[in-house]
């Protein structure tokens, strides 16, 4: 249709011509895909391919006269350099949504929108916070356009074992049909990539670091399973009761089969497109909670046992990163040959690729020195990455992808004397780090109640840190589960002995330093009714950064076990020096 | 229509007769009024007509074959004891509520329900939870089987001076328009008497305890708003920019005026019925948060002066109470004639009456001696209630409704030695008390965020409390006010400066003795950004029930501070010897 879309302003004169074509006044934009993956595959980027940003999360409204562009705290600055500020007015995405945008338009305006990209419940909202705003599916609005597009990922799968799984394929989809059952569902929707690889006992490579096969599947109370993947990707052989239909097949076979069935579905994760398309043939819709979600949470004693040599693995790529660390940093500085965050996040990998389990990084490693400790989000880049200095604090948050299990560490390293300013708000983020690590709960707290044992010394300070503090992690899945965030927002999901989480207070002063501590840790009984948290992380924390005389005697008492524990299962991993360098780094705190 | 409908078996074949010849399958009740008052008038008491039941919550569902009672745990025994176990199957209220039971009846079953008596919320929860039930309006089905029923309070209004209102019934009424217009509302439909007693600055007396006239009103963002009202109740004049309507004339003008308009409510609180009535204009329904219940929760400078001075009378009386009880206790157990429950709770009542302000209590004292604590819900009675003796643990709960506000306290106390279990215990409710009672945390943060910092002492030793950790209270209104409970279940209305609170830590030993420790709170600013909790309740607590070695020295301090500041306010106001007792109340704790 067009010959030469090169540039963005080229894209975006012709999308509007596209939006006029349709009879539309405008088109709303997200960066999600159809899976809602928290990093989508290059051939869904089409916010990106518009616009040039390449953050993970922004909405975009298109209309004949404006185009904005909405992004949250995180990415303000980004979006400024990347995205043309003539052609786009920028906004934010919490605080002035989609729905404030178009609430400003006049009652009976069309807006397009791509029905497999926004959530069920985001059209619910968006029909009930921008009432008199005709919002019309559009699927897929690049296709035409976007011409040198990438294809879909068709990464081959890989099973995983049964013996590590833990459950059958068999085991768990008699599992659903019971459940679908009890709920009078006759068909279950499933769109989330992980919970479809739980379910099938396979992993898949389409998106680096989350190890999912993009596809769909709907599960029927009795019958086959139904699950819509490229067959390029069949590598492993489709289980028993499941029948493979090609991806593009998902919408038409609803169409063809969902008339008079009732069919549940998770409305947080699922497009819109199947909501419409179930409504077409008059299925009486079940918005549900995500019964896979819940089940997949509750990890077997298989996985359990796989988290755990995980982090046996991962203790050892990061006590030889410790050791490495701190011999190398005063010896590099001293030669005026500086560490840089980029080298140094690479040298991490590689003790991590030492393990015969090891994958690949579970996310983007965060190696971030003084001032880039404070963003959140701060990632080195090959170029330009910050130079690690004795005098400042650096933090290191990542992960490993391994065959059993998915890792994630945060530790944050002093080289030398810490400020006392920088000393006081650091044993606050100890303290709050503890008292969760620490605490014990009912059976069926949910996350959320859980948050200010965390936050409670900052807040005492008149201090906070603006994210989660905590989230599930997947068995080599990804490392942000759902559905255990735990954090400020409600969370309705209650947790249960066998769930697995991370514990990641911090605090970051913009311009100057930042510190988090992160220890992945499963949610075990403790006394009847009663659950705590055992941790799974086993690295030495840097006790350096803290007053230790500012802590109790029960504060103490739980680092000198936490590090006995620490030395007792990994120093007999570890040879001369890195050994040298645990037993000092987990030694008990002197007596005061 | 019948001659004598007598027994609660007549009643109950009557009603089933009634239920048929309307072509219905059932009907659902619920203790609930129109006004979703927590006490109910006798003429709504519909349910304890029926049944003989006199709790303040029940769900109860009738059928041909068969009828079911429902309770939560409060009133299993109660609900036993009071309700005819031949005639009606009990069940619970929480776990098995009326959706459940009404899944379980055929499709296309027609149950009745009273739609002034129900919410929209109720109404919608039932369409979704029992989706296939055809639920019929009927409204006010005793209406003509209970013939002897109590006529509808007419209590005279009385004015809430504007001195101590600290905004006028103008200002109110313009704010309400502003913020109606901002959220494109022609109408706003107010069915809480709480909420229309503040916007006219009136006070009533419909209810004991509550001084609440029982009305309704609409307001227009242009023009006068309608208070439905019955004209008996009138004593002072109607405010300016209101006009007074017959109290039967509320549906009938919404039926009448609301057609092509846009009418906002609260749908947690407002009947179905007016939903119904205004889905009959074709009105534009906007369910939304209750903004006078928002407005009304930010107390104005006046307002908070008044609780202030109502808290000195209310530690006036405790003090009197504290050194009579202390006093008189051992001298009545050693000639025999034991102080009972009844007795001390009117002994207390007669301390706050000698207040000029003092007009009522504000709930049922709870005085509670021994295995009685372990009652949440205990209230004496004047036959048999409970014999204090020096060597069980004291619970009482009491407050009182001054003209310049409400007060709400619980003190437990000791009179000999503590047994050490129950010492370990009741110093881990105080932890929590005084860790909730310190806290600072930021603007904005949801009551439920600070839930577990009260109760974590107690999840340490594997307890917990089944109840709230503290709740809203009314400026002369109720001492339960929405919308700030504070507990496990999650409350989307932050904190502000200017908020009124309780914190009220508790537990409970079934048969042995009970714990709770209250302090009404005033919500103040701390630092920029922040908020913490001062506290209104000057009232000595008695610390022989704690092992003092196991506080931390913050904690010490704080209660140091605190029994200071008691002291400091109350003792002179205090005559020997309630001085003198005071006085040794509030003593330092001694250095460890």
């Amino acid at each position: 249709m067009q010959a030469s879309i090169t540039s963005p302003s080229d894209r975006l004169s012709t999308l509007r011509a596209m939006i006029a074509a349709r009879g539309l006044d405008g088109l709303i934009m997200t960066t999600a895909d159809a899976f809602q993956n928290e990093e989508a595959p290059d051939h869904d980027r089409t916010v990106g391919w518009l616009t040039g940003f390449t953050g993970s999360l922004a909405h975009a409204l298109v209309f004949a006269d404006r185009a904005i562009f909405l992004v949250d705290g995180r990415y303000g600055l980004q979006a400024a350099r990347q995205v043309d500020g003539n052609a786009w007015q920028f906004g934010h995405l919490i605080k002035e949504p989609v729905a404030h945008w178009l609430r400003a338009t006049a009652p009976g305006t069309r807006i397009g929108y791509d029905p497999m990209c926004w959530t069920v419940n985001q059209l619910e909202a968006l029909h009930k916070d921008a009432a008199g705003v005709d919002l019309v599916p559009w699927p897929d609005p690049f296709a035409q356009i976007w011409q040198d597009r990438p294809a879909m990922p068709q990464a081959p799968l890989r099973e995983m074992p049964q013996d590590q799984a833990g459950r059958t394929v068999a085991s768990k989809l008699a599992w659903l049909q019971g459940e679908m059952s009890a709920a009078n569902a006759d068909l279950w929707v499933e769109t989330r990539p992980d919970n479809i690889a739980w379910m099938f006992n396979v992993r898949g490579g389409d998106v680096a670091m989350n190890p999912l096969p993009l596809s769909f599947a709907v599960f029927s109370a009795v019958g086959p399973a139904q699950w819509f993947i490229d067959p390029a990707k069949l590598a492993v052989a489709v289980p028993e009761g499941v029948a493979a239909q090609p991806f593009e097949a998902f919408l038409p076979w609803l169409e063809a089969n969902a008339a008079g069935k009732s069919a549940a579905f998770d409305p947080a994760f699922t497009p819109d497109a199947v909501a419409k398309a179930l409504a077409k043939t008059g299925a009486r819709m079940q918005p549900s909670r995500g019964l896979i979600t819940v089940a997949k949470s509750l990890k077997t004693k298989e996985e359990l046992a796989g988290y755990r040599r995980a982090h046996l693995d991962d203790a050892i790529a990061m006590a030889r990163f410790g050791q490495w660390l701190t011999h190398e940093l005063p010896v590099r500085e001293a030669t005026n040959q500086p560490l840089d965050e980029w080298e140094v996040a690479g040298v991490l990998a590689g003790f991590r690729k030492m393990s015969p389990r090891y994958l690949e990084p579970s996310f983007t490693t965060i190696a971030a020195t003084g001032e880039n400790g404070a963003l959140c989000h701060y990632a080195p880049a090959a170029k330009g990455s910050g130079q690690l200095r004795a005098a400042d604090v650096f933090l290191c948050d990542s992960g490993g992808q391994y065959l059993c299990g998915t890792t994630d560490v945060t530790r944050t390293y002093a080289f030398g004397p810490v400020a006392d300013d920088i000393r006081h708000v650091a044993t606050a983020v100890l303290k709050g780090f503890i008292a969760l690590c620490a605490a014990r709960f009912p059976t069926g707290t949910m996350p959320h109640q859980l948050d200010a044992l965390a936050r409670a010394p900052l807040w005492a300070l008149g201090l906070d840190y603006d994210h989660g503090t905590g989230h599930g992690v997947g068995h080599n899945l990804l490392v942000h589960e759902h559905p255990h965030r735990l954090g400020k927002v409600a969370n309705p999901y209650g947790l249960e002995a066998g769930h697995m989480l991370t514990i990641e207070p911090g605090y970051y002063d913009e311009g100057r330093w930042g510190i988090r501590l992160e220890n992945q840790v499963e949610v075990v009984a403790r006394g009847p009714g009663f659950l705590g948290f055992e941790p799974l992380t086993l690295v030495p924390i840097d006790l350096s950064l803290f007053d230790l005389t500012a802590l109790t005697t029960e504060e103490c008492d739980w680092i000198d076990t936490y590090h006995q524990r620490v030395r007792a299962e990994i120093a007999p991993l570890l040879d001369h020096p890195v050994q040298d360098w645990l037993i000092t780094a987990t030694q008990p705190i002197p007596p005061r």
